[in-house]
Order: structure tokens, then sequence, then C-alpha cells
């Protein structure tokens, strides 16, 4: 395993699903784990396709060595107000277990934050689950103020 | 000024767009004012355009006997998650001032939630400011919960 120093950020390919997949679960925070038979689920094939196809939306992957180690997806939102800015939404945000707490999570953010702002964003928001504090503290660490309540309504 | 129950719900026009504007000013939240000069400035047509062209992006209106006393915006964020699930992110929720508390909001958003659903999402999201308990009591009502921080970070 190399130098998570060294890890470098590029946008998801196909090719990449697999690994991103197997991320998620093993970075999964409650949720439903994804299930990897071979060949993926026709569902995920095409999730990724949507996402690749769409400008305003980034699905990021950073890699060592050729290791899918941490992800994250980047969502650009249009809107009227503010002279017509844009907002920069973050979505998803994973690193890999065994790497946590090696500085793979402040250069992604980083990477996205640049983006962000090339993109002439006004503002990058989140939301983070109130039970993880040490996700709190690197986003403060990073410029974040929790100044709003993140409320999710289940439809299923 | 007619009955706030008889609110009809719809996508934005063009031609709304001064009105929305001025719905933003009225109601705004400790934003900067927009500039409605006569004719407006091009970035609101220009963004109004880019919104109305994406079919992930809905800015809906609420109306009252052709008076704009209401708006929000919805985005759907395509996912590789939970088997490729959608998310619909509803943002910058208003009702015109002189209207509140008269049961415009609560149709609004059961509209957007219908919405949601016959798009396959399996959540809706939003943010709202912590100093806005009325808000909070709103959403609450709706079925959502407060389980995350909403964290935002000014890129100007």
């Amino acid at each position: 395993m190399g130098d998570p120093a060294s890890v470098a950020f590029r946008r998801a390919r196909r090719e990449d699903l697999r690994a991103l997949l197997e991320l998620l679960n093993d970075a999964k925070m409650g949720n439903i784990p994804e299930h990897l038979e071979d060949p993926l689920p026709r569902v995920y094939e095409d999730a990724f396709a949507v996402i690749d196809a769409d400008r305003n939306q980034l699905l990021l992957v950073g890699e060592v060595e050729g290791r899918i180690v941490a992800s994250l997806q980047l969502t650009f939102i249009p809107g009227i107000a503010s002279r017509g800015a844009w907002r920069a939404q973050v979505e998803t945000v994973r690193v890999a277990r065994d790497l946590r707490g090696q500085g793979i999570g402040e250069p992604m953010m980083r990477y996205v934050i640049g983006l962000a702002r090339e993109r002439g964003c006004d503002r990058m928001q989140l939301t983070t689950n109130k039970a993880r504090d040490d996700a709190q503290r690197f986003y403060r660490r990073l410029g974040f103020v929790a100044s709003h309540e993140g409320m999710k309504l289940w439809l299923r």
C-alpha cells in the first residue's frame, strides 16, 4: 500500500464502478450494503451513466497506486437568487476504513473546493450525520459553518 | 387578494421571473437583495434558462389569482449508492410575507414530495437555518428528521 500523500484525484470511470461500490460498503454508514454480484446489477451501470453524462455532476475518486481509496460526488446546482449564483454540493464522501486519519480527506475536499471556485459557485454545502463528531470537526477545519439543520424525509 | 387555499402550483415561466425575484426580496433571509432594474439584469434571464432547460431542476411557483405567492426549487440528484437511488433536494423555499401561516407552504411541500415519489427518489432533503425554529417545526410536521448538520462554506 503506497503513501496516502501520493493520492491523485480524477473523474470516476466506468471501470471504477465495482471498486467504488466496494468502497461504499467498506465505509458504509448504517446504509444497506450494495449488492456486488458479477456482473454488477444493471442499476449501477445505469446510475453511473446518468451521472457521467451530466456536466453538473462529478463523481470523483482518489487513487493511490491504482487503488480507489476515496470518493465523493459533487453536484453543481444553478439558482436564480444572489444574481443567479451556483451552489456546489458534496454528497457521499467516503475514505477507505484502513486509511482514515491519514490526510486523504482534506486534499480531496480542497480539490473540489477549487473546482467549485472555478465554476463560480458562491458556496459549497453538505450535510453530515449529527452522530459523526469527527466529520463535523473535519469540515469545520476546512472553514465550513454548521449554520443549518440538515433535514431528511425518507420516501421509501 | 384571493383565498390562499386556492393556491395552484406549476413550473415557473420566464415571464414570472420578476415576480419570483420580488418574492425573494420580500421574503429575504439575511441575503443581499436582488437588483430589479428594468429590464432585469441579464444574469437572471441566463440563470432561469439554465434551470428551465435541465430536467433535473424544477423551479416551482404557487399562484393565487395570478399573483406569485410562493416558490421553491427542486433538484433531482442521481447517485450510485443504494442501488442507484435518486435524491430530491429542496432549496430556496419562500412564501410571501403577508401570507405566512395561512397554509400555503404545506401543500407546496406535499406537491413536491409527490413529484419526488413519482421520480422514484428514496429521500427528500433540505437544510434550514438553525435560527428559524418555525421552519424546523414546519418540516418536522411533514415528517422530516433533523438527523444531519447542514454545513456551508462561503466561496466569495
